[in-house]
Formats: structure tokens, sequence, C-alpha cells
């Protein structure tokens, strides 16, 4: 099965529904909704919300039963970019090739549009549909957990309080459990309870999205490094600049490239109980593996 | 029925169950839940949760049931406070007489525990007990859109795009009703949900909270005209300063005051299909007008 094709029908039907969800630019107030889908459709990857419907799929789901919650980590994710992006941040001026969201609207609204992506998170995941073991309320904790205190905005303020700081590559890891491995495990297991999936198989998804969120964060940290502002469509070299420890800093590229394959092979380790229906999320595995870094 | 130990009482079970609901400052990080604790627990009036509750009393819930979402409202409002008062919206220095957020722990962090406690406000109303006719997602969506672009953030988006305009009463009202009222709406609403309320009593709530929303802000608008910083806890003139428009800017001071009490009258009768059961919520009504304006 090639990726592309895979990923480009997933990323369509995540599109369509991200456009249903979002309030229309002709609705007031005017401005917020054009700065909401500025953001929300400035070319992302779609990798979490893809990642929610292969989930599903793995477990036997129904992509259409999947689809709340897929639009709620993306619209999720894009708010944490939008406020991690502000001056007060990491006060960056390009994101996914585009000026970012503050150097747009201004300040007050790109806070503004974040809050509301958030609010627009929750609307869309207690639309949910209940499957065998799980009620509607579930997938909100859920999503709720990963978002708040104690993993994503945990991981932002360790991030802020450890620049120019000397980290240990331990204290690097809990950053990047909060900044991207809590939400990529938060979307394997809402796309596994949005299929009715058993408990040892939540298990298998939390194993899988927590070595696959570190494994893609490294790999950032790495093409921070390697590549230009160009070919990331964002400013590179910014981790250098804002003194940030990353992996290449602490452990040098080599290490920090062997440690990246390491934790993909522990995520392709947690898909075996799934045996063929995990071929997607195996796909997405060596899709985040294969960019060149 | 005395107002004062009604009051008293219950923001006692709110703040006791916000403290159980916030993790603790020891827990990391802890500048984060230092701050969200700084805001939660800053001597506010607790007027929004302790509304929850006596709409859950008005339809003869047990206020055990309503306490989740009480809690998620006060969360909800907090963050919402913290994000208006940040230098790029209303950049104000003193919120119920201390220094506010972004004075004490930086914009970034600011910004951070706003977004944290938004994310809470939902894990705590996904808890919510389910009730005759409701699923806990029913409460989730409520908030979410409550919290949302077409309510709340409309509500700020509205009033940072008015500032230095000429606005009417109807657009002014508008502003309020995304503010203030659409959040008040979303308390009564929640309490009676909590529950198991009739649709009928259901719509009830939801023109009480209306007015009482609406008859708030009129009141708030015109005591930051009449009151000194001192009195209110937070910097007086403020509104005037922004040049943002008012109701008694538009309409004057006395038709202002008329507009409160006719307001009042409404939340009022809105109240009267649930007999002495409303007693506490027709308490909260007198309570808020009753201030010195």
């Amino acid at each position: 099965m090639p990726v592309r094709p895979y990923l480009d029908t997933r990323c369509a039907l995540v599109d369509e529904a991200l456009d249903r969800l979002l309030p229309g630019e002709d609705i007031a107030p005017a401005t917020l909704h054009r700065a909401m889908r500025y953001s929300i459709f400035a070319g992302g990857k779609r990798l979490r919300p893809v990642l929610v419907l292969a989930a599903a799929e793995a477990c036997g789901g129904a992509m259409e039963n999947a689809l709340p919650a897929a639009c709620a980590v993306e619209c999720l994710h894009t708010y944490s970019l939008i406020h991690d992006d502000l001056p007060c941040m990491d006060d960056d001026d390009l994101r996914r090739g585009r000026p970012t969201s503050h150097k747009v609207f201004g300040e007050a609204l790109a806070v503004l549009a974040g809050d509301a992506l958030q609010a627009i998170a929750f609307e869309s995941v207690s639309r949910m549909t209940p499957a065998p073991g799980y009620v509607g309320a579930d997938y909100v904790c859920e999503l709720a957990q990963a978002a708040g205190s104690r993993h994503l905005i945990a991981g932002q303020v360790m991030d802020l309080e450890g620049e120019g700081q000397k980290l240990s590559a331990d204290q690097l890891r809990a950053i990047h459990e909060g900044k991207t491995a809590a939400l990529l495990t938060c979307c394997t297991r809402l796309g596994g309870m949005s299929a009715g999936c058993s408990s040892a198989q939540l298990g298998a998804l939390t194993r899988f999205g927590r070595a696959l969120g570190l494994a893609f964060q490294v790999i950032d940290d790495i093409l921070d490094v390697t590549q230009t502002s160009e070919k990331l469509g964002k400013t590179a070299g910014k981790d250098v600049a804002a003194e940030k420890a990353t992996y290449p800093s602490i452990l040098g590229l080599d290490a920090s490239r062997a440690e990246a394959a390491k934790l993909t092979a522990e995520a392709h380790r947690a898909l075996e109980v799934f045996g063929d229906a995990a071929q997607p999320l195996r796909l997405i595995a060596d899709y985040l593996l294969a960019r060149e870094y």
C-alpha cells in the first residue's frame, strides 16, 4: 500500500469535516472566523487527524465515527501552534511557509482565534457516537487531559523554562512527552476508543502513540539543525537561536538519528497485536521516519 | 432567606471542589499550577458557579451533581479574564485588587495558565453524572458552544473591534450577550440539566440567565463610571480610557439604571414557573442589582 494516496484520501475527508465544523467567514465576527480558518487551512500535514482515523481502522472501526475526534485534535493542535508562535512565546513569523496568525491578524485576534479553536475542539469531540465500552464523555476527558496542565501545556512551560538551561536527555524527553507525544497518544487512543477497542488494544495504541510522538519530535529537532527555512516552511535554526536544548545539542546528530530509529522500531513492535489491520499506522510511522533527516 | 449565608456556604463548596480539581502547587510544572491557582483563588465572587448550583436547586437537583459544571464555568471564566487582561488585549494591571496574572508570572505563562484553565474546565464538565434526558456529552457541548467563536469569544472580538467606534445600543447589547450573558445562560442551563430539567424549565432558565447576564453587564458599565478603582478592586474608568462604548456613554446614566432594573424584572418573571424552589436564584438576581450603582 503506497502512503501518499492513503494520506491524500484521509486528508480530504478531514478537510471536508473541518470545513463543515468551522463557522464560515461570512458569519460574524468575520475576522475571527477568517483567523481560525487561516490557521486550520494553512497546508498542515494533518498527521494527527489521520492518526485518529488509522487507529480506528486498526481496531476495525468506521472512519466516520472517528471523524469528530480527528477534527478535534487538529483544532487543538492548531490552537497550540498559534499561541506558541506569539511574540511572548516563541515569537515566530513563519509557519508552514506563511506568516503566522499574529503577523496577519494582530496579537489579540491570534490569542482569541487560538482560544476559540480550543473550544471548538471540545465541541467537536462532544459529538462522538458512543462505542461499546465508551460513553461520549470518555472522549472528552481523554482530550482534556492531553490538552491540560500535566501534558500539552506542561510541555510548553518546561520548554520555555528550559531555554538557556543545560538540560539532561531525560528532561528533554519530558518536554517532548508533553509537547508532542501526549497529543499523538491521545490521537491513537481516541481512534481506538471510537471503534470500541479492548483494553489490550488501547494499551498497544498508547505505546505506539508515545513512541511515534517522541520519534517525531527527535526528527523535528534534527531537521531544525540540518534543513533550510525554505525547505521546512518555518524559520530554521530557531532552537539554537533561542538557546533551546535539542536532541542533537545534547546527544549529537548521530545518536539522535539512532534514537529516532529506535523509537520507530518500538512503535512498530506495539502494532504487532493488530496484524494487517494496522498497516495504515505502519505506513504513517515509516512516512515520518522516511523524512530526509 | 438572607443572601450572604447562602452565598457563603455555596462558595465554600465550590472552593473545596476547585481545590480538589486543580493540581497542587507541588506538582510539576509548579509555576504553571501556581499561576492557575493564583487566578482561581483570587477572591472572585463565584457568581457563575453559585448560579449553576442555584439553578440545580430550582429544578430539585442535588448540588453534588452540579458541582463539576460549577467548577468548569469558574475555570472558563477565569481563563477568559486572564487572557482579557493581557497587554495585547485590555492591558490591565489590576484584577480583583491584585496584580494580574501576566504582571506576576509574565505574559507567556499567563497565556498558558489561561489555556490550561480552559482545558481543565472541559475535563471537569466531562465528569458530570448523566441525568434523565441528558448524557455526559450534552453538558460538554453546552459549555463548548458558550465558550466558542459565536458567543464568549465573539463578544471579546466585537469588544476589541468596537474600541474607538460609535456603537448603537443594539451593537453594545450584542457584545454583552457574547461577553457575559452567554456564559451566565450556560450556568443556569447546566445547573438545570444536571437536575434533569424539563424543556420548559430549560427555556425559563435560558431566559433568566440571559436577562441576568445583560443586567449584570449594564451594572458593570455603570460602576466603571461611578466608582473608584479601590472600591472596584480593578482599574476604574478603563472603558472611557479605551474609548469603549458603554451603556452610560450611549444611553446616559439614568436610562442605563432603568435598563438594569428592567432586565432584572425580566429575569424575575422567567423564574415564576419554579415557585419557591427558585428562591436562591431570586436572591442572586437581587444581590446583583442591589450593588450600589
